[in-house]
Order: C-alpha cells, then sequence, then structure tokens
C-alpha cells in the first residue's frame, strides 16, 4: 500500500470512529438524562386533578382505599407539582403522611414549615388546621392515610396563600 | 507536512479516538447496569430482620407509626429477600398492604395464591387466615397498614411450607 492510500484508509477509520463515537456520545446523553430526572419517581397512577377550591396548582389524586365499615381507613396517594399545595383543613381522626418521592412542606397551623421527603412519615392529630404540598422547585409523592373514618374525613378551609408559602429560611424547621 | 508526518499524526488521532471510545463504552455499560438493577427500590431504611418464628427466609422490617389511642393504626414497611415470606397469620381488624416495588405473593387461605407487584393494594378482613412474600425470584417491598388495632394487631400462625409456596399456573389468580 503506497502512503496515499494509507493515509486515504486511514481517513476512512477516522470518519467511521467519529460516527461511532457520536452515537455513543448520544445514547450516553439519553442514559445520563433518563438517570438525572427532577419529577419524582411514580408508584400509582396519576389519577384525576383535586379541585381547584381545596388546591391550589396541580394536585392528582389516586385514591387507593375507599371507605367502609370493615377497615374505617381511606387510603390515597397525591402527586402534588411544584408549587402545588392543599388548602388548609382538618380531619376529625387525624391524618398521616407518608413521603415515597421528591421534596415538599408539611405545617401544622402555629408550627413552623417542616420540609418533607422521600422515606418521611408525618402525622397530623385529629381536628387540628394543617396544609401540605410540594416544594417550589421540586414535586411530591404523598400517601396519605386517614384512620378511623367513623369520625369523618376531611373539612376544608381557606387556601394556603403565597405570602404563607414563599416561605424563607427562619421559618423552616 | 510530508506524508509519513501525515500518517504519524493521524495513527495518534486514532489512538487518542480509540482510547476515549474505550472510556465510553465503560461509561455506558456503568448506566446500563446501573438500570437494570432487580433489586426492589427502597424508600425506607431496610430495618430489622423478622424473627424466624414468624418468617421463612429474610424479611426485613422497619416500622413506620407505632400503636397508640390517637391513630389506632399501626404502618410499617417489610422487604421481603427473594423466596422470603411470612407464616400464615391473623389481624383481629385486618390488614391492608400497599406495594411500592417488586413482585410478591399474596395469600387469603382458601383462596388462590395472587401476584403481587409495584402498585397493588390488597386487604385481609379481620380475622382471616393469609400469608404474603416475594416471588422466588424477584424481592417484594410493601408498606402495610393495620387499622383498628383497639380491637389487636397480629396473630401469628405455622410457616407456609415450600409446597405452599412454590406454586403451580394453576395455582395463580
Amino acid at each position: 500500500m503506497n502512503s496515499i492510500n494509507k493515509i486515504n484508509s486511514m481517513k476512512s477509520l477516522t470518519i467511521i470512529a467519529a460516527a461511532f463515537l457520536g452515537l455513543l456520545i448520544t445514547s450516553c446523553m439519553e442514559n445520563k438524562s433518563e438517570n438525572s430526572k427532577t419529577e419524582p419517581e411514580s408508584i400509582f397512577p396519576k389519577g384525576v386533578k383535586g379541585p381547584s377550591e381545596n388546591f391550589t396548582g396541580n394536585a392528582w389524586n389516586t385514591p387507593l382505599v375507599s371507605n367502609d365499615s370493615t377497615y374505617n381507613t381511606v387510603i390515597g396517594n397525591v402527586y402534588f407539582e411544584p408549587g402545588a399545595r392543599s388548602n388548609w383543613h382538618t380531619h376529625p381522626a387525624g391524618q398521616i403522611l407518608i413521603i415515597t418521592d421528591g421534596v415538599g412542606y408539611h405545617q401544622i397551623e402555629g408550627k413552623p414549615i417542616e420540609i418533607i421527603k422521600k422515606g418521611d412519615v408525618v402525622k397530623c392529630p385529629p381536628n387540628v388546621r394543617h396544609w401540605h404540598g410540594a416544594s417550589p422547585d421540586i414535586g411530591l409523592q404523598q400517601l396519605y392515610i386517614i384512620p378511623n373514618t367513623e369520625k369523618g374525613i376531611v373539612n376544608w378551609n381557606e387556601s394556603v396563600t403565597d405570602e404563607q408559602y414563599l416561605i424563607n429560611k427562619n421559618n423552616l424547621k
């Protein structure tokens, strides 16, 4: 093989290698972007949008256990999109929240807002006003468990204002 | 640049490209192996191994809500390793299971074994014998909710034999 042929053959190899590199980079970037999703992982279907008279922003409710006289328990999942939150409300027998992904806020009236995240479990006692929702930048996946439903399920109050929601660090637990 | 220099310079480029390719392939393979984990995703800490008098194989319990007279509810997470299962048992006020990842089995006495997987919710009525656990090949992450605990929490019975567990397709719901 003469020098010119060698150069041409290496040029071809380099072009093939470059094309292969391009494909690999694209494939890697796709993998990376799958790994770096900021939307919380969902275990359940997205569900139905919560009504605007009870929620600010987009909160998606998936009922999992409906009320009956055997278990006296209501269970469901809510996915709060970033910035979304419930109105203030009370539960006659209290409520338990289990956070399965994302980052959010929970506030019992008169107490600091607490940051809630994957793996956290929070309780709100019977007939105490509270609200919960996503953080401004990251959504929240939360299971709610309402026990002793023979006493009642939920009483809705007024919405959480932007001033109440847009907290500063002094107000965080 | 003469032909020899051109060949040498292209050889160097090819070697650099090959090294870069190698790195990219390794990085891609690492990503792929992260994505193809067969162990179920864990939301909670692994917890404490369930006692062998109540479980066959390795079942890891993380208590989340302990019993009290306000909520009358006990909640926890169990990670069943592949092949692990509970003994037969009853709950005086019934039990609700929420599957957050993996694949497992649930059987109410006298009924076919049902396959349970991520997103499923199953109930066992009060004082009915049942057992639950992982499938033979894939582990199970499950939340348990025991309501109305003023009636009692759990009564343990005998273990689930390999014959009861190693089901065939005719026995699957």
